[in-house]
């Protein structure tokens, strides 16, 4: 392990390398994350003794009684300690697919499902099954980094296609067909999008999976956030508008986010039968089965009392509409409300070339330094998300932080000159 | 999910294919399991009431009592929901270097482990982490079919180096020289060896080592059965015979097989801190972490009471003896005892073009098929291991289970004609 990068100094150097390449060509093009390294600078401030609020957090709430009781009972049960069934626990299997039929209103069969150790694990099994070096993925951008990296590393090419915030962070079907070239294999696809929040409309969701239909593209939808949208907003899932599209669709999803349970990672991916068993066989060669224990944790937090999602939702939605308003009384600060999600994406494009703090500031990534330095704030920059001057803002924070960080934002960059 | 196919049958057949290609050249070319199709096959004589002997288990005994209450701790404590640090929770990282002090005699720093989701993620990480497409990795053979298959994954060229039970299963430096071209990169060596049971002695470790230190080759080392010896048999770990390799080494591990916890899987890999930083920001763009229920428990199977490791060492070793007894009293089996593992080998080629319950069996696959259909035993063929002509039992299966099968195994091939 070598500690985060701080932005703005030069990559984490490898141990004195001995003759010749030590990493492969794959593993040295990963780049150095910059949430992890905005956030091992806010950790070095705060051990020397400056708080920081950190805008990074991902919603992590406490799991529900019921799924603390499905986690306990499986650890206290020596048959839980066996190996499960590759793709899952049959239990699980069916649950997931009673789920995405209730959530998403997508019929899916308990063998169409391969049970993953947490939704990146779905994602890099999916891209690894359905990627040959060199195949174009296009990424509606800004894109998560999460998939930028995934992509590179299954040996594809992300094809980043830029939205900002004039179309509300929504790409169209004329851009989409713009950057199709007879490389293209994929679309990866997220409504809720992440950083930006935004949902895609029904009639949009639509109309691209039809021009995946026409041009013979696979779509991979991540629904991770699926539930998580705001104001009376509706994620539909692409291949339940588009059932044509589903023998060419793969989808990923995990219960952590909205059930307190990051640490009992499970996801999954579902498509047709002949991926699922292909991705299965990928599966068993590359990892174990996700521990049953969280598997069973899964299976409560599928099948019991959702209210803690709607808990979760209803908290999301107040930050949300807090963090927007702040935020949009500071000149220069332009941020459109999200729909979905849990973070804000303004545009801080009028704020670059000024002064602050008596720091000129010449992009993003400058501007989050100073953030972090003058205003105890941590943010990411747009630049970790293919889009330099912006920033991204959690707002999974405590309403107290929420509040007491952004007015700090606001009294910085109210003084730009 | 599809059916795994059975030993001669054609392998499954994908869904109808669309136009054009479905998945990717590297999830096509995964060959199915024939360990996989041998289980289906049983399975189905279950179904149909015959009972059927498997000979392909793996050790699976029960966690121990700390072990559980690990477990169970970590499940009842919502902190435990938490996303844990990437690379392990620093009481694991820590369990791993002392432990791998105490049984490997190689010494570590927490830092230079990385935790993964099972030995299975460890080795294809580090695969992924150190070779590039065409890279050539010498494998002694018979190997795991799991290290051909994640070689493959990682866009690499495995190259079987032969050695049968003249030499012990054991490949010389010779053997191992003379297979090396300018592609090679790595050896994947393990010892004690699946499925042979083979364990070098420490001279012939050391030889090996100080090769691939001359030649520049990198040694990928699982050491996951290294507890698994017998009869005062040591397993020693290459690099801590020859710490200057130290610098070109990676070593993949786990807790699962020797400690009952295979539902709860944790695996790491350690090696110099530029590879463990590759590997990691690899790891962390492919995988959530281990659940931390499955952590904790693996710090109490690392640094709790070790009888556990003692006891399953002694029931290996008293059915191995059975097993080998039993196995040499065969005409045309050819069985020789393993120093460690929980598998045997024998050598089935005496037997072929023999007749056996009136059918003439050509090849090993052929004799696996006759001994399930006549004796009710289900056995692996040495083709999945890249030897034909050979068997693979385990005998991690309760004595009277072992004495029943290998009788059956011993009346119908001392038939053979």
């Amino acid at each position: 392990m070598t500690t985060a990068p701080v932005p703005g100094s030069p990559p984490p150097v490898p141990a004195p390398p001995p003759a010749g390449r030590r990493v492969s060509r794959r593993a040295a093009a990963v780049p150095p994350s910059l949430a992890e390294a905005v956030e091992a600078r806010a950790a070095a401030l705060r051990a020397a003794g400056t708080p920081v609020t950190s805008f990074t957090a991902e919603p992590d709430g406490t799991p529900a009684p019921h799924v603390l009781e499905a986690a306990r009972a499986a650890a206290a049960d020596t048959a839980s300690a066996r190996r499960p069934p590759a793709g899952g626990l049959p239990a699980l299997r069916e649950a997931v697919a009673l789920a995405t039929a209730r959530d998403s209103g997508l019929s899916a069969r308990p063998a169409d499902v391969l049970v993953t150790n947490g939704v990146e694990q779905a994602l890099a099994e999916a891209l690894a099954t359905l990627l040959d070096p060199g195949d174009e993925v296009l990424l509606p951008t800004p894109y998560r980094p999460a998939h930028a990296d995934a992509v590179r590393l299954a040996g594809g090419v992300p094809v980043p296609v830029v939205a900002d915030e004039a179309s509300g962070y929504l790409v169209s079907v004329g851009q989409l067909d713009a950057a199709r070239t007879p490389q293209t294999r994929l679309l990866l696809f997220s409504s809720p999008a992440e950083p930006t929040g935004a949902v895609q409309p029904a009639e949009a969701v639509a109309e691209i999976g039809r021009w995946a239909l026409d041009t013979g593209l696979w779509v991979l939808t991540d629904q991770t956030h699926e539930q998580l949208v705001h104001g009376g907003a509706t994620a539909p899932s692409l291949p339940a508008l588009v059932p044509e599209l589903q023998s060419r669709c793969v989808v990923v999803q995990g219960v952590a986010a909205g059930h307190g349970t990051a640490g009992w990672p499970v996801g999954w991916l579902l498509g047709p039968a002949d991926v699922v068993a292909a991705a299965t066989a990928v599966h068993t060669r590359c990892s174990a089965e996700a521990a049953t224990v969280a598997q069973w944790a899964a299976v409560a937090a599928l099948t019991g009392d959702q209210s803690g999602v709607a808990a979760l939702r209803a908290d999301l939605d107040r930050r949300r509409q807090t963090a927007v308003a702040l935020l949009r009384q500071v000149p220069g600060v332009a941020c459109p409300e999200p729909q979905g999600g849990w973070s804000l994406f303004p545009s801080v494009e009028a704020l670059l070339g000024h002064s602050i703090a008596g720091r000129t500031v010449h992009s993003s990534a400058e501007l989050a330094e100073v953030l972090l330095d003058r205003a105890h704030v941590a943010v990411v920059p747009g630049e970790a998300f293919g889009m330099p001057g912006y920033l991204r803002l959690s707002y999974a924070l405590t309403d107290d932080e929420l509040v007491a960080g952004l007015t700090r934002v606001q009294q910085l960059l109210g003084s730009a000159g």
